[in-house]
């Protein structure tokens, strides 16, 4: 099958081995995928992935090995990663597979993505895509619920006030979500094209250099991708507020952690969500994500928009593996 | 009046202006006094601080400026800040009076602080030492406080294990005061000597060449006042944990802040305490701080004591300004 793999170099594989989805497997024809920046992050050593790249698809479920045969023929997203199930595992029994010691995780670690024309995952990690959300929209789920993460682990109370900052494809979907969650929220970032994305949905929106640094926000989430964010998100955040980290950088930087401790900041990590919650946004159509596709590619033009997706201004790129 | 003086240089000064109490206020002449770390630190340079240190002391209020005469005669201890009490600022409306931006700090921010024959603080901050308590132990409760912060801050729950790094002053304080609280806490630290002090009063203790570096506490607390305990105490906070941080280390470290994502690590600046909590377990005699005093100077010794301060294995030296 045809696969975008990456081994030392990124390439266009046209006789990849075809999955064969094992006990309790689905194996999903791919439809249509999205490109992260972790995929990016990867073909530049991030992780040391070998294998077909890509974690954000949709697709249709072809074959299951399992007596439960419910999602046959259905159109599914799946969540990234899978545990152990072991039953002594802590992290499997709540369901936070990303978790688990011994997870494997979509085109990321220790398991092939779906930058292909199949791939096989785990059924309890299937989510059947609800009729009226379009695949362009479903391709978008895995970002989704990755900014739903943060209300999963924080309590924003309603009179708080976020600040998103950073106007890219993960800014922008933070800002989105929280939006769509009826919570008070500001996006800041450097691009007046991108912040009016989500001003016309509704987000307060400023240009960085517009923007007043006062340590007065009770919420602010770094999403800029880029290491310098954590000290611009450090200066806005109030004493006892919290930053979210949302960027993983590869990158380290030198940091004084005393403010951290004089402000009582609670610095939290926040990586991938369950899709539960992002699926609900989706169905109820509270966010449109058409606004963000700058282009979508043929599975063979897959090298090509890579390219598209180093370039200053576009957001998501996505690739057609096969047609509905 | 005598006073112990940071000014480019520690001085012990005979004829420093003796204090008024301004409205709102209480003179209290100081019997005894603890140095600190901040202390040392602050000769230093932290802060640019320029003029008395000390913020931990115990005395007795000779004086009152106010209608409000209750804790006349009475033996007291000071919260270190106090607030601008604006009825507008939501620090102080809540007693956070060391998060008010516009605060004073007891020896360490625009405040005279405790190394002298008298000092002078407002009653809101000032709490009477009940009468079993003596001197020696009501002198620790400051920085007992700030070990009580953990749990205002953190809801730690009965099974979570919690692991203290550090066996410096701060770091005993902070894991007696824990097990105080039936907390399942682990000491780990490099010398036997200070870790056999917790151990005689309940702690579970090892040295840190013995200890296995294991990514699986719930909890765990960088009390090391070392900039590379922040690595180690990465290392042994499991996903979704929370990492303390204790130390106010005024210098800086490349740091690289990926895994707290990928982790979900929530990491948990924590400074000073109220210190009403800090009085019950006092009261109660949760813990025994003899233990930790190392020497005890008359004032008239300070700089010496401020010497002594710097040894190795050394922990709480005090400073007796005047007798009971």
């Amino acid at each position: 099958m045809k696969a975008v793999v990456f081994d030392k170099e990124l390439k266009l594989v046209n006789d990849y081995k075809k999955p064969v989805p094992a006990k309790g497997e689905a194996l999903i024809r791919i439809t249509l995928a999205g490109i992260c920046n972790t995929d990016y992050e990867i073909t530049k050593g991030y992780m040391g992935y070998v294998g077909i790249l890509g974690h954000e698809a949709v697709g249709i479920v072809e074959e299951i090995n399992d007596e439960d045969q419910s999602l046959l023929g259905k159109r599914v997203v799946a969540e990234i990663s899978y545990g152990c199930k072991d039953p002594e595992c802590p992290y499997c029994a709540e369901k936070l597979y990303r978790h688990c010691p011994n997870r494997h995780t979509l085109g990321i670690w220790r398991k092939d993505g779906c930058f292909a024309e199949y791939m096989t995952m785990p059924l309890e990690v299937l989510f059947e895509v609800p009729e009226n959300v379009s695949d362009e929209q479903a391709v978008f789920v895995e970002p989704l619920a990755a900014a739903c993460e943060i209300t999963e682990q924080l309590h924003i109370k309603p009179f708080e006030k976020v600040v998103v900052l950073g106007d890219g494809k993960l800014g922008l979907i933070t800002a989105l979500t929280l939006n769509a969650q009826n919570i008070d929220v500001i996006l800041v970032g450097k691009h007046q094209n991108k912040l009016d994305i989500a001003k016309a949905q509704g987000v307060e929106t400023f240009l960085l250099n517009e923007f007043k640094i006062e340590k007065k926000y009770d919420v602010v989430v770094e999403a800029t991708g880029s290491i310098s964010g954590f000290e611009t998100a450090l200066a806005l955040t109030k004493p006892r507020g919290v930053l979210v980290l949302k960027s993983t950088v590869a990158a380290s930087k030198e940091f004084n952690l005393a403010p951290i401790v004089i402000d009582e900041i609670t610095v939290l990590g926040s990586r991938c969500g369950q899709f539960g919650a992002a699926l609900r946004l989706l169905k109820n159509e509270r966010i449109d994500f058409s606004p963000l596709i700058s282009a979508t590619y043929n599975a063979d033009d897959a090298i090509e928009a890579f390219e598209k997706n180093k370039e200053k201004d576009v957001l998501k790129v996505l690739l057609r593996f096969s047609e509905k």
